[in-house]
């Protein structure tokens, strides 16, 4: 199939399964909570994964590999992130198991309907709109930002599309758990299970995996904090393993 | 001075200052939890402390070493601990520093009136009353399941008597956290710094250590884990400090 690359656009190679995604750093590329989310995500076969905020589908297309899902959704509201998901879809041959839908998860009943989906996940915008740390370039603010996507919107879209005791996924910053919580527990989706993602051995905790259940009961169980380095620039075994890039 | 021991009572040192504290293995122990607590309190010197669900008083005795603070107070509603506390304040001469009230803190305005304390301190019961896990015990119960005492209960306390920007310092099971987290917020004492407690190097944390602050902004920093043991029986060397059992 011929790869059609857009003026600034490039193809990252992702280790697994010859997938590989199209990336355009004057938009948004990629990072490590990306790939720490998508070892994270647990899903059975046959399952239905939706993941909101999706950018540039990274997520479908790594959980393409890593689950069993039968089918697995993104969402995204910005038409050009949205656009470069659907080619590296295509150019990945997933389609149709692996899809986009373009829009606004505030209002995702306009294209989603009522669809309930088995497992929910996201990678959102981890900066408050308020704290007006902004970048300047558009896309990559909408990316990081929660202009379009307040932590409560999220909640909201992950209530109304996750079935009963269906299963949420999530990395997000630590520094913002106790709002994490509580809304979660609101909109009726209960952590269970919480993991921190420390940079290197008995460093402070700078990312937070999370899983939560539907109408799950009030308990939550906290794993070992995952290390992402050994050294400056030398990730740890476990981390390899999720970037394929184990030596095993 | 004579000490007084009553039957089944012993007396142990605490390795620190000659300090030691009078227990009963019938009514109360104190556990790891309170000497990682008296550690992770911090006050400044002239600061008056309120310690909440006091027990035999291990928290206030130890704190009077690992504190400047000018006045500890604990606060007990079991008459057999608050009066083995007390006996234990005697021998240890802490008096008047260091003192006890006897009393239910749902109802502590009746023995404390209005006052204000710098910084508020509790290693309080860890089950809820509903969960049906009871010691058979009375005085055992009481200091571990909620009988006298809800988590709402002890933040209700605690922000009666804690200053504005006044500290709260806490111990409690991790499985918990989301309703300590919520519970906390909505009694105007914002988790600021949490530390999880692993028995050892990358198991799962049993126990946290939860510092808020009353009226505080929402911004929660997490503490590298703190780990208890090296190997079976031996204890890091963080936590021999602690203990006053550090080679160094």
């Amino acid at each position: 199939m011929d790869i059609i690359l857009k003026e600034g656009e490039r193809l990252d190679d992702l280790g697994r399964d010859g997938l590989s995604i199209i990336q355009n750093p004057a938009f948004f590329c990629f990072g490590i909570d990306a790939v720490l989310l998508s070892s994270f995500v647990k899903a059975k076969s046959g399952d239905r994964i939706l993941d909101l905020c999706s950018g540039n589908g990274i997520l479908p297309v790594l959980l393409s590999s890593k689950t069993k899902a039968k089918e697995i959704v993104g969402m995204e509201i910005q038409g050009e992130l949205y656009e470069m998901a659907d080619r590296s879809i295509e150019l990945n041959g997933l389609s149709p198991r692996v899809r986009m839908v373009k829009g606004d998860l505030r209002k995702s009943r306009d294209f989603l309907g009522n669809e309930l989906f088995d497992v929910v996940c996201a990678n959102p915008p981890y900066i408050e709109e308020k704290s007006g740390i902004k970048s300047e370039n558009n896309h990559l603010r909408l990316a990081r930002s929660e202009e379009t996507c307040t932590f409560r919107d999220l909640m909201a879209a992950g209530k109304r599309h996750l079935r009963e005791k269906g299963h949420f996924f999530m990395v997000h910053r630590p520094f913002r758990l106790v709002e994490i919580f509580s809304t979660m527990r609101e909109y009726g989706i209960e952590p269970k299970y919480m993991r921190l993602v420390e940079p290197y051995e008995n460093k402070e905790p700078n990312l937070v995996l999370i899983e939560g259940i539907k109408g799950g009961a009030f308990e939550l169980r906290i794993a070992p904090n995952l290390t992402v380095y050994k050294k400056p620039g030398v990730y740890t075994e476990e981390v390899l393993e999720m970037y394929g890039l184990s030596e095993d």
